[in-house]
């Protein structure tokens, strides 16, 4: 079983998760039209909507309901994004925004407020009060997150929990959620909804790290932006971290944040250190417990097919190169 | 009946609602905490909360599902104030924001998200299925509204029925959810409920043109800012429409929103003339019958004292001077 081959089985499934995002982001209005129809055309992985399906089918997964759980979920992801795209700081400090730039940005603010609306909206349709109170706070985490993020820019010397923190609000709860909603939407026991949830956390975490560390091994091209993004833009993510901690590049790292112009030969040397000192492993270590631990909950619940696409997910999650 | 008597009557309720939404924003998140508390201490009319209240007369107004409307609504209000005051572009074309409010601008739109999600939790403790739906098109509404707002900046020749549907979906609508859920929360029939909408649908237009009227009239003390605020940042409102359309002030209204340096002596001129030609009697006018309307409205209800309150709210709103 492959990735592709997962894909391939959800692919008529997926088509009708898309269809449904598509008509719920139909917005008479022009401007949140064109948005959306960008968003859409975009694609993204549909990471989210996959994890419902095959959690659902530990039970029904024909229900309706399974499919609202997925669209919605894809929704709040969408609106996040759009949110997340929002002009910050750092942008500013590097001469922009344009007035155009700006603009833009407030529309930006409230077409993601739309779509977190069009998400509210489908929630009332299906009658699920606890998969409403996790998409509630769903929401409420990611703007955690969002904001933890923002304050602890240029914070050198946070500590791992911090970080740990930063990233669960930022994208595990909403795996972990997308696993659990799979489950309680087909009808499963909340027993088995609590193990797929805790699976979509561990996948979660060592999905975000692995992010954070291709940021920095990454090449240009598959990034499309130089590497070490994060740390030039002062967030300080699981290699700084190490780094810092058990690699004794403390202040080289903080020298270069303190720069008020550093210049880019700065930051390649300082981007090349953290890939060179040791930790890019000690990060890819933690990565790999996290994914041992979503692996460990699948060993718990029932052999079913989909458990092993799950595992099988897991395992492209710890292998993936860009 | 004053309005002040009003708000003696409900201060008991209107205490609790405080309460309640003190509680819906404690948030362990410093940041947070801190941006809820200014708002809470800014405190407002909470006019919503009041109309909750009064249009639950005509049911139980002591059910749990009374005070959770409230709280929802004013939630959902303090969030679009929150978004509503992240920085536009006239802010910036002024040479502002500093790269600090900017920073604060992000901060700001995630605690608009903290605060919209805190009220679609509350939702989910009641169970209205109606309710819901009608709470999820309005947090969908007032982005149309502010995506209309931005939008429509600087267009000068904006007819009538643009400027009515930017309002609505701006102040109407959530002033005539407030009067319907307090009616529906307290289990009224949809036909006492569907009235009370049309009442706070009629009351919001007119107390919208009459904040417009005002930020042309107002003394610099009573606004805490120039009068012409909206025309200033090209905002077209009901006074410029009439200058434009009924007092031939088109060219010269055109005229001073095209240049790139407006002196305040030009602009002045310009709000003086608005002021003179007859645009803020047209205004009033359009004002004053959405006003009727909505008292015609009442007419149509139980004679119940919160009928009187009501009424009385209306004829403040048509005679309020700031």
């Amino acid at each position: 079983m492959t990735l592709t081959s997962i894909y391939l089985e959800q692919k008529k499934n997926l088509n009708k998760i898309e269809k449904q995002l598509e008509s719920a982001l139909k917005a008479t209005h022009p401007v949140i039209h064109e948005a959306a129809l960008d968003l859409l055309r975009a694609g993204g992985k549909r990471i989210r909507p996959l994890l419902v399906l095959l959690c659902a089918q530990y039970g029904d997964a024909s229900r309706k309901a399974v499919y609202d759980s997925a669209v919605t979920l894809e929704l709040i992801h969408m609106a996040s994004l759009v949110h997340d795209d929002v002009v910050d700081d750092s942008d500013l400090r590097r001469g922009k925004p344009t007035v155009k730039a700006q603009w833009d940005n407030r529309v930006a603010m409230f077409t993601g407020d739309f779509i977190f609306a069009k998400a509210v909206e489908l929630i009332a349709a299906f009658d699920h009060k606890e998969a409403h109170l996790h998409i509630s706070r769903i929401i409420r985490d990611l703007s955690l997150g969002e904001i933890d993020q923002i304050k602890e820019l240029y914070h050198v010397e946070q500590n791992l929990r911090v970080y740990l923190r930063r990233i669960k609000r930022k994208t595990a709860l909403l795996l972990a959620l997308s696993c659990q909603l799979g489950a309680l939407s087909s009808g499963c026991s909340s027993d088995i909804g609590l193990k797929l949830y805790y699976f979509g956390y561990y996948l979660g975490m060592s999905y975000q790290m692995t992010d954070d560390i291709l940021d920095f091994v990454g090449t240009e091209e598959q990034l499309g932006k130089p590497a070490g993004d994060d740390l030039r833009h002062g967030n300080i993510t699981l290699p700084t971290y190490f780094a810092i901690h058990n690699h004794g590049l403390s202040s080289v790292i903080r020298g270069v944040l303190a720069l008020k112009d550093t210049k880019a030969t700065q930051w390649n040397a300082v981007i090349q250190s953290i890939r060179d000192c040791g930790a890019i492993q000690d990060s890819e270590r933690l990565s790999g417990a996290y994914l041992r631990k979503a692996i460990e909950t699948l060993d718990r619940l029932p052999k079913i097919r989909a458990t092993r696409s799950l595992k099988e997910i897991a395992d492209y999650i710890g292998k993936r190169k860009y």
